[in-house]
């Protein structure tokens, strides 16, 4: 893979993806003490950087090939850029997704005029459902990243960071299959020290890069969903295993970190796979990235809203701005109102409230409540533990 | 005010701010039968768009003026783009913000170098305060919205808008004090409709419009709090009343809907105001818009965490992706059990669960359950009932 072919897939797939913003972040630039700029992938067509492999492939096919049709096996990100390329290159595309796919993915997919055939239990037996229907159709299949034109694809994402940013000394890209780090590699020059970042849910990269041979082992549940492979492919390899600089490893606890910190401080809405490589900025290369100049790759944005509110609501309670304790009341009319009134006065929203007689160790008269509020920050909270135990209340806090 | 003086303030200001992206929205396009693109002010230094006026009016200040410093009320946007500014000119800058303010907004501005006062109950008596502060001090007070150098500050919005798109047809800019509005027709041609979008609970705008004079009234509450002024500014009304096209009134709930949209089909977090034009589009505008070529100015980002969470779970709820019921287990060892195998069999996850043994109208032996369930989405439902049902259990559903 040379840069040659990263700029050939450039000129073919150009007109077709967004050339996404590379924007400064003061607030993260002043937190890590560097130049940090964030490559806004999660703002790419499909809503990841998928798509531009995707295109590579498909506008490279032969109109006989494109009329026999693609087969892809995705649960995610690859599904919806094969679904896009197809409709760009006039291809009919099938993607077979896991029967656990989310049915938001699903009809995104199917949005992008693909048809989707449900089939296996996990990533693996779908995968091998496409590989037999590819076959039978005489269709191509389309790797998510183990095909150096889908890798050629990805690399453009590198072509755009020096481009806008030709003094950009480190990239710090997520790794899965490794397809968007090997293309960026081919894509930069050598000065520029690309590391990657994994999830520990999916870290096949540092045993590999130790092994000086791609070690396999399969993934466990993890945020960044998306980098959930079982190892590095082949293609990816050869080129990450001489000039990869480093694999950084960061918990899910970190990548919930970086999700809220972006939403909350750049207004972006980014995945698991794409806050992993900021995780790793903010964790284990805090050290290695201070005071250089650095370009972050938030490779994609499709977060389930679901995973989304848990996140919002985890970051919330770590931050002292959900409150939740237990308190006793009486049970006659007008206890609950009474509380509710001493919570209002504090300045603080009643978020659920749960009304609990059968508690054990509690008189009769005695009803068991457990109270979340909304409150104003952490200096808030024992403004409102004062007021309630002020005005009698016992305040048993959940932790 | 003329688009010359809007020029003058860009050359000001220009290096100091980000000339925001514009981004085609493929969804949105395709929803609305239009070109749409988004004007990303959430992006903008501090998270929105008043960041431009506050520089303008500062960077026109003289050397003495800036050593007496510079006053400001906000409990908002204005607050931060007065501390930011101030930081840039080098001069001192004391925000007033009301007591309810807030945590994370006072941080953040104080995070940008201001002083920041507490006083008063609502902003009102914020504003009061700190004109009164300005008169003791000699200092200059910065307002939000009524001020020629704020209005053409926020109007190189516009001139970013016609570089970018010069074949714009459409520009739809919510509006509050009205600067934002006033600022952008002064910077664009005449044959640019522009139309203004408000909150049902904050909405001076339209009678305004028919009185042809300005018609003052207090806001109520709103999920588009950068919006809640008692009126339209006097000097922004000397454009609005001759050139605004329409004024557009929106609800609550299509406030939160554009809101959850942005989140998950542009990955951009919006604050209420920043999503009410693209709210009026997606309702009252809608025919308006059809066919045209039309920007959308998504005005800031800074929402507070608690609001987008409350807004998560009910776009969540309305979409049937969560999934409330109430059932009766006896009460005897492993009934819980038992309920959440069929309902992880059913392929739904468990978010809450509360058991209620003092609920009046059952048996002594047994309980209320009330379920709160993660689903893949609205068709995912009835499948779980029925499961639910075949293994005995009545389902009461929550609505």
């Amino acid at each position: 893979m040379s840069e040659a072919e990263v700029r050939a897939a450039y000129e073919r797939i150009r007109p077709y993806v967004i050339h996404t913003p590379l924007e400064r972040s003061r607030t993260l630039s002043r937190m890590l003490g560097a130049d940090i700029r964030l490559k806004c992938e999660n703002l790419q067509r499909t809503g990841s950087f998928k798509v531009r492999g995707a295109l590579s492939r498909l506008l490279g096919m032969s109109a006989a090939e494109r009329r026999r049709g693609v087969v892809a096996a995705s649960a995610g990100n690859h599904a919806q850029g094969v679904a896009y390329a197809a409709s760009i290159a006039g291809a009919k595309a099938t993607i077979v997704m896991p029967e656990s796919a989310a049915i938001a993915k699903i009809e995104a997919t199917r949005g992008y005029g693909a048809a989707v055939v449900l089939a296996g239990a996990d990533y693996a037996a779908a995968f091998h459902h496409a590989a037999a229907l590819a076959r039978r159709r005489r269709a191509t299949l389309v790797h998510a990243f183990d095909d150096d034109a889908v890798i050629a694809g990805q690399g453009t994402v590198g072509l755009e960071i020096v481009e806008d940013f030709p003094d950009v000394e480190i990239i710090v890209v997520p790794v899965g299959g490794g397809g968007l780090a090997a293309g960026i590699l081919a894509a930069v020059a050598a000065r520029v020290r690309v590391i990657g970042a994994q999830s520990a849910r999916a870290s096949t990269l540092r045993p590999s890069l130790r092994a000086g041979r791609r070690i396999a082992s399969p993934p466990s549940p993890t945020l960044a969903d998306g980098l959930a492979t079982s190892g590095i492919g082949a293609r990816a390899w050869r080129l990450l295993r001489w000039r990869l600089r480093r694999a950084a490893i960061v918990g899910e606890a970190e990548i919930a970190g970086a999700i809220l910190l972006l939403l909350e401080r750049t207004k972006l809405v980014v995945e698991g796979a794409g806050a992993t490589a900021l995780a790793a900025c903010l964790g284990p290369l805090r050290r290695t990235i201070a005071g250089r100049r650095v370009v972050v790759v938030l490779s994609g944005g499709n977060i389930d809203v679901n995973v989304l509110d848990r996140i919002l609501n985890l970051g919330l309670a770590e931050q002292g701005r959900v409150f939740r304790f237990a308190t006793v009341l009486s049970d006659r009319p007008g206890a609950l109102s009474a509380l509710s009134a001493v919570v209002a006065a504090a300045g603080a929203n009643i978020k659920t409230i749960h009304h609990d007689r059968g508690r054990v160790g509690l008189g009769v008269l005695e009803t068991l409540v457990t109270v979340e509020l909304e409150t104003r920050g952490p200096r808030h909270v024992p403004e409102i533990v004062r007021r309630l135990r002020a005005r009698g209340y016992r305040v048993i806090a959940d932790d």
